[in-house]
């Protein structure tokens, strides 16, 4: 091999009169860093994001010290362990919801697919038998999970994405229309940052869950606040999302999408299919394109109730002219249902009725980050096509899976009656997804208390919350809420409800005591 | 449950007055889709990726087709399988790198911890101890796989990447100023979005990884090329560099960033020493911030004569005033090396002298996206704290990890002996990464014939290449080039080097017949 290249390089550097070999032996001032906040994209400053802000940092400081009592440096804490209700993280430690054993079976199998090729009598002696089976069939349709895929995600997957679709909403789903992706979030990302251009109006519910905000600021795109409505268990204020489009006009911002969240996120509301209807004859009358956020879709409480209808179902059963010009986008993720496996960034999306041409550049941009982690593909996988009734593996999955959506739902019933009893409280009981919201009338005294501190007040009810219980909760104004309004998001993952309950009405009522 | 909200809305759908209900009843003429090319963000249309366009979706229709040996209706192919060199996919099927045994085995641990919780015995039967070990380890300190993880990734495996830094380059390293992503491309990609302005300038080689061109299309900043140079093994002209600056400066271009990309994709060079230091020391008089992608660091052919120095050591090992206010970010990818576990999607950047004001902003865009894939990072831990001799895996991962080692400098050398053979072709010999870039001495007839058909002439020499002999290649022009050059780059993964060697001569030497 030749080294022509090095030596002369050396050369070059050693004794060439290149001005960058002299400048090296100049003393020139530097110019001084790069980066500051002044010099870095502007647009990354306008991001806020609360489920992970200060509350989160002073919760994982609060349990490394719980986890280092030894350390007697620092005041002893008035709790003995954080309750993390602030996050939708359903395996987190301390919550400890148990992974699904079909998926982890199916998944360890795939990762060292030895276990069936060299030693499968001992596989057989752990595994059921479909459970291998599966994983003998992933493995032969995507071969090394180490591998990149398809920038789409394995094909042979979104075709099992797309049969889940039809079989759920009773209209055909087309494989090549469907990204798999990191989470939701990233799929959210990636089609709002290729639908909007800066300045263009998106509308978003308030309260909303705050990636929507987060990414918009970051594009400098603009939010078009429409607002829930609390007295109504959260629904749909019709008004508001027509004048929030007519005010949008009149102010010449175009009305680009809308950003839809069902069951809500931090609502846990369901919509009725009427009020789907009005919407999606909204974003046909006005041209605006509907990002569906789904991914609370396995989780409704009374499903004989409010069977959960996707956007795809609503907008395919309405008028042909509507249902074949509405554009959608239908966003799941493999981080919440049953499975909550959100570690693994799984999740996928749904185009429909999007031209070809915007198409291409969506599978384009896919190409750029390569592919979804493989990981999360099979998670999506398995989440679509779970175990059938009769095989070896159903009868504990169901009892698994039947587990999770009852704790879930005697949580968040348990709580949302022990708020509505406390005064000063009240809050929608969840038909869906995992948190409640409830209101707290806020005290005048501790709002100007708050404002002293140059807190939101209920930032402020929320850090002296951790502070005194270690219960880890995000205040209300991180999501969005009528103003002069409070709330809090907490998630009903909490094992300990009583126990929760408990340190929180504690908590509350010597909190109304100290500003009333 | 109340049901007010469902009542009031069902009610307001059918009988109220309000303007969205009505307009369901009117006939107003729809506005057609919000999604077109024209009305999209516009920055997206000027997002160019080579590796995976026209001909990987090319490449993917033969393969189908070779699949499905009983379509006739499609021409018979002349060849029997296409030949993948166009992605650094080691494991992609017909490339067939193993993956590392002690991976896997550790990962199926981690995702199915019931193997040594419940099935110890039989678990003992399959796995060596230091396996089962080092799972429980991993297992004890994250918990579960599918839970969210610290934004910035679990913290033991980010002290472990610190030490395997600090062990590599003599100096400390800070776990906080460590981001476990799912791969570097994440990485690269969420820093220069914070990096960089609109409008900023930042440098790029050419030849470059076409991530760094299509980031900055989309970010709407100005890339400014530096020519790597060809006939001094690609080693950085420095007078090139400097005058990117000053052209840079000329055009009232502020020049952020400098992204250099070492061992060198697509190029295969290694820098030395000094080249080095005086892009550290142009980075200083400038105040540049250094982007570093050294994803192939472990892929170096002849370390004995090149070992691979980072610029973090290099950065250090200067004077005290340049080793402390440089700013600089290091990527590295668990995708390439001997783990070439791309579809895990695992790397880590360490940021250094970057201001705190400015990691806050880091730390927060991190939280925005949640977490790296739990698997990506467990990656990450295996990379950087592999067996240690002596221990129950360490013989076998030597031997594979040598084997791979091997495999690619073997072919790496026998591809570029047989390229410089060729009439009108010559090719750099690799010192490390996993390609080569030959270069094509274009014959003018060529030339005319691609712009008839409206492309670069290497870019239609590989789609012809691909459809004579199988083998997909992509053309320089993905990577940018010295304007009247043309390239190709290869992969060195080919198992079956004779034979692609023997089917590209045999194509190479036709075209120049064709156009002589």
């Amino acid at each position: 091999m030749t080294r022509t290249s090095l030596r002369g390089l050396i050369r070059t550097v050693n004794t060439s009169k290149s001005p960058i070999t002299r400048s090296i032996h100049t003393t020139m001032a530097p110019k001084g860093p790069a980066l500051n906040i002044k010099s870095i994209n502007q647009s990354v400053i306008d991001v806020h994001y609360a489920v992970r802000g200060e509350l989160a940092l002073k919760a994982d400081k609060y349990t490394q010290q719980l986890n280092n009592p030894k350390d007697h440096s620092l005041d002893k804490l008035p709790f003995e362990h954080v309750v993390t209700a602030n996050i939708g993280n359903p395996q987190q430690k301390g919550l400890n919801q148990v992974p699904l054993t079909f998926w982890r079976q199916v998944i360890s199998l795939v990762e060292y697919p030895d276990l069936f090729k060299k030693h499968l009598d001992l596989a057989k002696k752990i595994y059921p038998e479909d459970v291998i089976e599966r994983a003998k069939s992933l493995h032969e349709e995507i071969g090394s999970v180490g591998a990149y895929t398809h920038s789409k995600g394995v094909l042979s997957i979104r075709k099992r994405v797309a049969k889940f679709i039809e079989e759920r909403d009773g209209y055909p789903a087309d494989p090549e229309s469907i990204y798999l992706t990191a989470g939701a979030s990233a799929g959210v990302s990636s089609m709002l940052a290729i639908a909007l251009q800066p300045g263009d109006g998106c509308m978003i519910p308030i309260p909303q869950y705050p990636l929507y905000t987060a990414t918009l600021a970051y594009l400098n795109a603009t939010p078009l606040p429409y607002y829930l409505n609390e007295s109504e268990d959260w629904s749909m204020d019709h008004d508001t999302l027509l004048k929030a489009v007519s005010e949008a006009k009149s102010k010449g911002i175009p009305v680009k999408a809308l950003v839809i969240i069902n069951p809500g996120n931090p609502t846990g509301s369901c919509l009725s299919k009427e009020a789907m209807e009005a919407v999606v004859h909204l974003c046909y009358e006005e041209g605006i394109v509907l990002m569906a956020d789904e991914v609370y879709q396995t989780n409704i409480y009374d499903p004989s109730h409010r069977p959960f209808a996707s956007f795809k179902k609503v907008l395919k059963s309405m008028p042909e002219k509507i249902a074949n010009s509405v554009e959608l986008v239908s966003f799941h993720s493999i981080s919440k249902g049953v499975s909550g496996e959100c570690g693994r960034r799984g999740g996928y999306y749904e185009c429909v009725n999007i031209s070809p041409e915007v198409m291409e550049q969506v599978y384009k941009m896919a190409s750029v980050t390569l592919c979804p982690p493989v990981s999360g593909q099979i998670g999506v996988d398995l989440m679509v096509s779970p175990p059938k009734a009769g095989s070896p593996s159903y009868d504990l999955w169901k009892q698994e899976t039947d587990l999770i959506h009852n704790n879930l739902k005697e949580r968040s019933l348990l709580m949302a009656e022990h708020f509505n009893k406390l005064p000063g409280m009240s809050c929608n009981p969840a038909e869906g997804a995992m948190y409640l919201f409830p209101k707290i009338e806020m005290p005048q005294k501790a709002i100007e208390e708050a404002k002293k501190r140059g807190k939101e007040a209920d930032v402020m009810y929320a850090l002296d919350l951790l502070d005194a219980t270690g219960i880890c909760a995000v205040a209300g104004s991180g999501f969005g809420q009528e103003p002069g309004t409070y709330h809090l998001r907490v998630t009903a993952l909490c094992p300990e409800t009583a126990e929760f309950i408990g340190r929180f009405e504690k908590f509350h009522k010597e909190f109304l005591e100290q500003y009333k």
